[in-house]
């Protein structure tokens, strides 16, 4: 077998762009790339490896002879197309949270549940971007100490919401600077809401919508999904997510008590430094610690600011930074892909 | 008695001059005003209530016919000259770190502790602001129920760094919508510290230096402040402070345990609708929430978001905002005043 045919679906998206920036560094052999979009998109240019492709019109049929599809075109267009790829022989891996809590469907960080590939069964579906970054950096303790309780708080950036909501908080941020009174707001917290505020200089704690209890569907999807990933529905977690005026890259405040007593700072910071998809800045007397602006770009997890908690005797306190549209979608994709061909579960279908 | 002669130390600052509105809007009878600060500073005019006033280079002898005295010029010039205007018969309301620790030394929110007032000795400190906005939305809760356990992260805004940080943060928020590669970085996140990085779009988990175990010392400002506000040693309070770009308002994500069983989320939305100093937003269907940008220029604390978590009985979420330089500093400094007039312990030296 001399490769794959991979197919990109939404490739002009913020994720997109990025999905075809990692499969370009992928150690995945790739014979072939189609780039797919909605009609609006289709006709239009896009360059590979300094080739130029044509992107194609997203239809059914366009699977045909695709060994691998990265989706990331929202949750309705996974949902129609995502199995008629399947049904072509293809196999999916799905950015969007249309099959996240599927039970059929696997749910992976390449450094956390790799296993959880085999039983898959065409779609491998990609954790939301704030999930992903805290299961990479907790999954060495709990393995080394277990893991009872999370509480996260997170700072996330809007590029997670897309090139037009980017575009909006550049647009809001420069009106600000010149003075101006009435801000326009149009997409954030949440295009499918009613309301929208403005997020330049602001803090919305709204990400996606309101669901059940008071949370949102992004505190559900952190609270859910890090159940399923670590293989524990009793594990406590509780999130508070919010978004602030940061380009790309999420930050999180992590609380978490772990089973084993008498760890240490240092042996945290010792099973991290050697853990992969892991950077361990957390030299306080140096003023190191993660930050998104020094960790978009780059594809691993950044933990710091790790120290205990000073009245739960197994509780500790970091923060973690990882740059959304790589760890967090793009890259996290194609590390899936990559694995998939490692463990050689990719049906090819010539 | 015809009323009190005020100074107020600092008055060119991000928080003096919001002393100045404060004190215009008070209703604490003021029958003469001063304005101190440095040699830089003094000879240059000021208006208060419609009059100019001449600002006066701070000495000790300036406190001599004052009565109560506004503190907001740094720790150092607090340390050195907080004790000789007492000397001279003024009361010290400073709003520094200087005293906040010291045994003799009040440390008060109105809204929470205005009986610690009744031992003051000359001086009362102003607690720091992430501290004095989560007293404010807790306290009615822990008189209600009891309260075991805080944890809090903090997203905190600029203007608490000074005039001179939102300055450095609106450059570097304009150099890079400009799309410059350099951002200068000169005062944030600490201006005594070290290393300086860029503030824009980005966040940054220290404010103030750090300190022992890890923890930076407005992180134990917060902890130990709470400890001595509420008068509970036992209290378990753990803190992550935080720096967003946000030009003023602090927000809060607090986690914490109550004592009673069986508390429902409406009846703790019930205490705090009708607490003194808080504003309930918290109607997630109407995607009504606490807002940095909707709390500036407000006196108010306000909370939203409040949830059960999920896992322990006894355990909430809830997001606070408040102005920091208002509810955090100058408004609960000039609160103190009024609160101290009404207990008639202002010591008026003629």
């Amino acid at each position: 077998m001399s490769g794959y045919t991979v197919a990109v679906v939404g490739a002009t998206g913020a994720v997109g762009t990025k999905m075809k920036e990692m499969l370009e560094s992928s150690t995945l052999p790739i014979k072939g790339i189609k780039f797919l979009a909605s009609k609006r998109s289709a006709g239009k240019e896009i360059t590979f490896k300094e080739e130029t492709y044509i992107i194609e019109e997203l239809t059914s049929e366009a699977f045909l002879g695709t060994d691998i599809a990265l989706f990331s075109a929202g949750g309705s267009i996974s949902q129609e197309f995502a199995p008629e790829a399947v049904k072509r022989g293809c196999v999916v891996i799905d950015n969007t949270s249309a099959f996240r809590m599927d039970e059929e469907v696997p749910l992976v960080v390449p450094e956390v549940n790799p296993h959880h590939l085999n039983d898959h069964k065409g779609i491998i579906a990609n954790p939301n971007c704030s999930t992903i970054q805290m299961m990479v950096a907790l999954e060495p303790l709990r393995q080394a100490y277990g893991l009872n309780r999370i509480i996260v708080s997170t700072y996330q950036a809007v590029s997670g919401a897309g090139v037009s909501a980017i575009n909006e908080l550049k647009q809001q941020a420069t009106d600000m600077l010149a003075g101006k009174e009435e801000i326009e707001a149009n997409i954030l917290p949440c295009s499918g809401d009613k309301k929208h505020y403005p997020l330049a200089f602001n803090a919305l704690p709204q990400i996606d919508v309101f669901g059940e209890d008071g949370y949102t569907q992004e505190e559900w999807k952190m609270i859910n999904e890090t159940k399923k990933i670590m293989s524990d529905e009793s594990m406590s977690v509780s999130a508070t997510c919010v978004r602030v005026p940061v380009m790309s890259g999420h930050s999180e405040s992590i609380y978490i008590e772990l089973e084993k007593e008498g760890v240490k700072v240092s042996d945290i910071q010792e099973i991290l430094k050697t853990s992969h998809g892991i950077v361990l800045e957390d030299n306080p007397k140096e003023q190191l610690y993660p930050q998104p602006l020094t960790a978009v770009g780059k594809k691993e997890v950044f933990v710091g600011r790790i120290r205990r908690d000073l009245d739960v005797s197994t509780g500790f306190h970091m923060w973690v930074v990882s740059d959304n549209l790589l760890k967090g979608a793009a890259w996290n994709s194609v590390q899936i892909a990559e694995k998939l061909h490692e463990m050689n579960l990719v049906k090819v279908s010539r």
